[in-house]
């Protein structure tokens, strides 16, 4: 369903503000979509030039000079600098909306009238275009009429659409940040333990793609775990530090993670 | 490549020390390749009957009524049983072969004349079958006469078969405790957070296959990393502390996960 894009219906109008990955990836969807921008806003023009010319539409650098007329004022910053983009934006009457998980709907300034968050929940890694249509997006707008719009916009793009408030999104984004941030570092330290081994990261992908794949049609990733922390080996633990003796850092953030698996699984047991 | 499956020459007979996951992976997988089991060994012999019978052979509970004439005697037992295990096993002509990461060949009681390890690169969380044609395994031989045999007995199930001493595949089991055991553990803890908001973790399916998919193509996994941490988001972390403050080890989790992260890509900089 993506009611938006009836033939009756012209797409929306939108001004973007920021240029990072968020920016890139979301904007380039919804100009496929046949979403129409009208300019894209960053301090530093440079910045923007890229993604304006991909988008077909100017650079703005100074707020004061933002079209009054878009539909949607689409803010790509950082979460810390929503509040005085928002602020310097001239009161509009399209509807302001973020795409943060965590930043609250208050966080755009209170002199718009129409807020929203349009929170797509993928990681968006380079300047690049993403293929959304799994991505569930999570919309929250401060009045119910702006519902629809936030919907019908985000289906243009995504299957998955589904309204959230902010609490919700809240810990959602922190879950995201386990599943995604935390897992992909894990990634990052096994590379480098392989690297460091003269050993090919990719004999790997198999094991990485299996683990992300199985929670899949499993109860709870917790029925899952394997490993010398849940099976409480404390010998191939103790071989384990051994191995990371010469990288403390490394070493005591194993002995964090495997107590905490013990804990979770033996609990006062150990 | 499977050279053992040559019309030429039989496939290998194997006496199975062990019924734990491992073992029913591998030994189903290699009965599907014609593959003769001679016996199941386990000191409780209702925990073998069920893979015995599926094997179509016997369970033996007393390692002196081992069969002597196997090509194989493939130990499956947790690491710390693989020493007494090998040592109760009489001396025997046939290959003797653990499948551990982390066990050196020489846990192997030294009595056996021909000693192997078979390391399959996989994570086996069921008493199942399980496809092993894209999963590394790792092998090593005491004697350079032996490497042709395991060699060709690994490629009855996997495409990748590698020789690794005992150095490097300690190395490649440290890697994989990263790449699968932590990273189920961040998707478990993701999930509890999920169950404790009353929000559906299908949600974060997308999120988490995106994770895992992107390092096949990326140089490394930490030209990928997102999230506060790697920004030093210092006010996001914090909300995100603040959410957990009833769950203090999940709080201490995550602060020592972010700690870990902003250091390693901005090093004194914080």
């Amino acid at each position: 369903m993506r009611p938006y894009l009836s033939p009756m219906t012209p797409p929306p109008t939108i001004f973007l503000l920021g240029s990072g990955n968020v920016a890139w990836s979301l904007a380039t969807a919804l100009a496929v979509k046949r979403c129409r921008f009208l300019g894209v806003y960053n301090r530093t023009p440079e910045h923007a030039k890229p993604l304006a010319d991909k988008l077909g539409c100017a650079v703005i650098f100074d707020l004061e000079q933002s079209p009054k007329d878009a539909d949607l004022y689409l803010i790509c910053t950082s979460d810390h600098a929503i509040a005085s983009v928002s602020a310097r934006l001239p009161e509009v009457g399209g509807l302001v909306a973020h795409v943060s998980g965590s930043a609250a709907i208050e966080a755009l300034d209170e002199k718009h009238k129409r807020r929203g968050v349009i929170y797509p929940l993928q990681t968006f890694s380079g300047k690049r275009a993403a293929d959304f249509t799994n991505v569930p997006i999570l919309i929250e707008t401060d009045k119910q009429s702006d519902m629809d719009f936030l919907t019908a916009l985000a289906h243009l793009v995504s299957d998955t659409v589904i309204p959230l408030d902010g609490t919700q999104r809240r810990a959602l984004h922190l879950a995201a940040v386990f599943a995604c941030n935390f897992t992909n570092f894990m990634y990052g330290l096994a590379a480098e333990i392989m690297q460091e081994n003269a050993l090919d990261f990719q004999l790997l992908f198999p094991l990485i793609q299996e683990t992300a794949k199985r929670i899949e049609t499993a109860d709870h990733p917790m029925t899952l775990q394997t490993g010398p922390a849940v099976r409480n080996d404390v010998e191939t633990i103790r071989k384990h530090l051994n191995l990371l003796e010469n990288q403390p850092e490394l070493q005591e953030l194993y002995q964090t993670l495997s107590q905490s698996i013990t804990k979770h699984f033996h609990g006062d047991k150990i």
